[in-house]
């Protein structure tokens, strides 16, 4: 199955779409989905996106969406900065007045996700700050803003969907992202603690970079099998790790464990 | 056809290849060309990118190439500067010693292309300005560096490419990029200097963006029909543009000229 790098579309009318996370594929991703095609030259069904770090495989994407639409990017003030105000290629995203609008997201408090003519799109989102770092290349003391998973409500029916598409151990946030949630998005970037470096690839543990690998003995996968989540989806999967093989031991215990693996194409209706 | 964004992977010994420009969208082309697959974790027969300018749709895949290899790039001193020196971005291109090397392309001096470990590829690459200006975010005065052609060579067999992704209008220049050439891939943004106005998508024209429409009287087009080059291939074609119709009169009016124009997965044999 195709994967491409992280990021999901919600919507609650199937009219307005926004982006969780913008990767650097999102022109192949948005092609792919003919529902967030262009209606016109000036309208299209992509309203905003929503950003959880700074990292460049959440983020590069929206260079990729400097065309003439306006859209709306909430993420909390550390990653809005870290994305815009070290970049001169950020300017793209202003060539005119109302290219790009920020919306602050804080941590705890619920927001309306609104299109850039600031009318709603029917959910509201939460962002509670995970277990993260600070994007590499921003080289700056960490923050409790710098790495968040998504609640994700729909008050008219009540649908919640989390979304924790980097987290790096077990925090109290977890309860409040998933409480009632029918689905979750969660981490699945390693297997295993000592992944790339028994490869030979780097020197830096899955830990070392802030990942919960899914199958140590206090790894993420035991904590998603206890998860009370009716869908508990993997995302953020780096190609090292052994799930991908559908054959594989690894893949056999995510299936055990009732956790599924995210593709792309993959829809849900909650 | 399917037309991702400008970009062309040349090589003389079919072992090493550089890239001429890094789209955003270089992940599913190298995905696309199994001649450019990593042969292991380490080992990948890309060597290195050659750059014609600073605008984000030819550098922005620089930053998906951040892998464990080793590579090359080429490019002036103002167009490296304006990717590496203002974007907190570019430092993911420094995670370790040698990861990118840059190697400066003076004007009218002929490079050999080398790999990362300093051996000669087979090819050679002078760079010569052609009418062009700053990228938009750089925010710079302009510089004769800052949009160059690429005459290719292959000493051995003396094969010619000229590569003129982007071009503002004629300069001497265009006959020492193109003299023996056997092909040369050029600029087919727009086909009308208003092309974008009349569809109300923006108020600069063609030429204020400084390209060279290819349909006007003193277009590009003419000066193609008229260039003793055997194969001459439009690349770098927007989406506004008729001649991506096959059975619009723009594109017969190519054909006519025996003009060609690029599409994903074409191949070339000097």
């Amino acid at each position: 199955l195709p994967r491409t790098q992280e990021s999901v579309a919600i919507s609650a009318d199937g009219d307005s779409w926004f982006l969780l996370n913008a990767s650097p594929e999102v022109r192949q991703q948005l092609e792919s989905f003919p529902r967030l095609h262009p209606r016109s030259l000036r309208d299209t069904p992509l309203a905003g996106v929503v950003l959880t770090n700074g990292d460049l495989d959440h983020c590069l994407g929206l260079l990729s969406l400097r065309e003439s639409q306006r859209l709306v990017a909430y993420a909390t003030d550390h990653v809005r900065a870290d994305f815009m105000e070290q970049n001169s290629f950020a300017r793209t995203l202003e060539r005119f007045d109302g290219q790009f609008t920020w919306r602050a997201l804080r941590l705890g408090e619920a927001e309306s996700l609104r299109r850039a003519d600031g009318t709603e799109s029917g959910l509201r989102v939460t962002a509670f700050t995970v277990l993260g770092k600070p994007p590499l290349h921003a080289r700056r003391t960490p923050d409790a803003e710098d790495n968040v998973g998504l609640r994700i409500e729909e008050p008219r029916t009540g649908a919640v969907l989390a979304y924790i598409s980097g987290v790096g151990g077990p925090s109290p946030s977890l309860e409040a992202l998933t409480r009632g949630a029918r689905a979750v998005f969660f981490d699945g970037t390693f297997w295993s603690n000592d992944e790339l470096v028994s490869l030979g690839v780097v020197t830096r543990t899955a830990r070392d970079m802030s990942h919960w690998p899914l199958g140590d003995a206090d790894g993420s996968l035991a904590y998603l099998e206890r998860l009370e989540v009716p869908r508990r989806i993997l995302i953020h999967v780096n190609n090292s790790n052994p799930i991908l093989r559908e054959d594989s031991a690894e893949r056999r215990a995510l299936g055990a464990a009732g956790v599924e693996v995210a593709f792309d194409g993959m829809e849900l209706s909650l």
